[in-house]
């Protein structure tokens, strides 16, 4: 039997999306074909529509649906306390928490030398003029009032916990600190803290994840 | 941040799909937004097409672009060889062999009393009337002959090598055997083999498949 166009077509299309292979694309497929019409036409134009109706934000990297994110365009969000992630979704990670009232700067990826992923591939410029232009628009809005007045910017690293995640944190705690030191400006820099998941138990956590508990130990 | 209702959109589209969860959805997301305009457009109009342009044949449950699939409707075919397989999703698989020159007929499912698939819920009578109307068909053709040429039909069993898969296997012996007595017809049913995979090696094998391969030993 000929194999039908069409068909391949679609697993062609579907195999190139992240661990889909062409087993599990045939499997899509077949589903697809399975449910009542209306599902290969909701799937089809909400994919079409994602793409056409969203964009990366100018500033932050996040998604948007105009040149600014709906963070970065929040003027009630805390300008001067900035989460750096590696990539978008991460964005949309935390805050799903709805806890963090600052805004956030992706950097479009992780250091990762083995797979040619260096500072320059990184929106790591980006983030340093971001970082200067808070201080200066800060120091403008205070400019009544004495400059002893210092601005602090904070820095809430939240990189993956993994070798890439680490390295690039290490990296970034480097340039931060490098750029307050010549700019004269205040960053505090934190990382998010390593340990046991919530909920879950000791006697089954691997042995790196409670020795990074046991590190990062807090007084109570 | 409010969420983007055309991202949230298309997770929910995207996670119905099996095996695709929240999480893995919004990678595909971010992955399809990753990529330049174009593939979004290709990959959401494949998959309109599919379901647009491809049935299940009227005849074996297979894939189709029109009533009858490319196999059911092709003279060259074997008509009184019959495949049995579960889903059609098989058919593509042992196609790709090119070795099989009769026909097929899906079942659309296995026999599942646990997830309340019973003989019903599977294209089973649809299967005893093919046989039927096979065993009419070649015997009006041999009308000219004498009776005594009696017509016979093969029947392959191919459905999944687990629990379901041989609970099918062994229920299609069973009304085969019946139909075949009723009908006063010949039918050959045979199962496809169990064993070691191609390129496989014993060592590692697991002791039901090393089982499976002795018993169903062949003389050389």
């Amino acid at each position: 039997m000929p194999r039908l166009k069409v068909f391949d077509d679609c697993i062609n299309e579907l195999s190139r999306l992240p661990g889909v292979g062409r087993k599990t694309a045939t499997r899509l497929a077949m589903h697809i074909l399975r449910q009542d019409n209306t599902y290969a036409t909701r799937l089809s134009s909400s994919i079409q529509a994602l793409k056409e109706r969203t964009r990366f934000c100018d500033l932050c990297g996040g998604l948007a649906e105009s040149a600014l994110c709906g963070v970065c365009s929040d003027p009630y969000r805390q300008k001067h306390t900035i989460c750096i992630v590696a990539d978008a979704q991460d964005i949309l990670a935390i805050e799903q928490t709805a806890r963090f009232r600052g805004v956030y700067h992706a950097l479009g990826g992780a250091l990762s030398p083995m797979d040619g992923i260096g500072p320059e591939e990184l929106r790591m410029d980006e983030l340093l003029d971001r970082i200067r232009g808070t201080l200066s628009s800060a120091e403008s809005a205070e400019s009544a009032e004495p400059a002893e007045d210092k601005v602090e910017v904070e820095i809430i690293i939240a990189t993956n916990h993994d070798i890439e995640g680490d390295t690039t944190a290490l990296y970034l705690q480097r340039i931060l600190r490098e750029f307050a030191h010549n700019e004269g400006a205040t960053i505090h820099i934190s990382r998010i803290a390593s340990g046991l998941p919530a909920g879950s138990h000791i006697e089954y956590a691997d042995e790196l994840t409670i020795f990074k508990a046991m590190e990062g130990r807090r007084r109570v």
